[in-house]
């Protein structure tokens, strides 16, 4: 039998957690991690495996709560900034596959987050290659609800 | 005089860009850097500095060009994983001081994105930590639409 989804188990009630605030569709709670003061996750309600799963009512209800938490958590614990990050499948880091969002308070030499860790940004592309890039993605969104 | 903002300027039109999407409130198009093909930007139309002035109707249209984008960009280029990530503050990392969240596509061994980049995550924290954390929190959202 596959192992229970411990953030359907946050959900039912069923698993321990600091709860921060709930809506119909969604739930934000704290991260069991704090590497500063804050650090909350955004889940849907229902079972989600990952962003390309996510259908539009419950993703407006997480970005409400996103949006909500990150002002809350500003306010509770002044830090230097706010990172808000997501992660679709293992390559990408994600280990709990159910779809969250960190809302991760960020304080002055604390060492996390980086999208660039080991290397500089590359240099721009040239608009040619970003136009074609643009057009694939067009192409595929024109089915995608 | 202040420096115009470049992501106003793709808004309305006078900056150059390869757009992806556009909604009434909200836009998509092509980051200049391309670590990997298919990175993309999502924007309020409107200049909203960081997460913390976005109000609920650009969120709402910004989570929909998010999570469409991502299946998009997820069928044009069949990355390995995605992270979106949004940087609020120079200490985070933001460098353009209109909101922006990157839908960033993944492949293996890119040395891409880190939460935890230069020492492991720290272990959990004890749940009255936590309980303590989320109380303060809840008492902020209570004055936070």
């Amino acid at each position: 039998m596959a192992k229970p989804c411990v953030f359907c188990g946050v959900a039912d009630g069923t698993g321990a957690a600091s709860m921060v605030a709930e809506s119909p569709l969604a739930l934000a709670f704290m991260d069991l991690r704090q590497p500063n003061p804050g650090h909350v996750l955004v889940v849907p309600r229902a079972h989600v495996r990952d962003l390309l799963d996510l259908d539009q009512a419950a993703g407006h209800e997480m970005m409400d709560l996103i949006r909500r938490t990150a002002r809350a958590v500003h306010e509770a614990f002044k830090p230097d900034g706010v990172n808000v990050y997501q992660s679709t499948g293992k390559l990408a880091g994600q280990e709990v596959f159910h779809l969250h969002f960190h809302v991760l308070p960020r304080k002055k030499g604390d060492r996390l987050f980086r999208a660039y860790p080991y290397a500089p940004p590359p240099p721009p592309s040239s608009r040619e290659e970003l136009q074609r890039q643009a057009a694939l993605i067009r192409a595929e969104l024109a089915a995608i609800r």
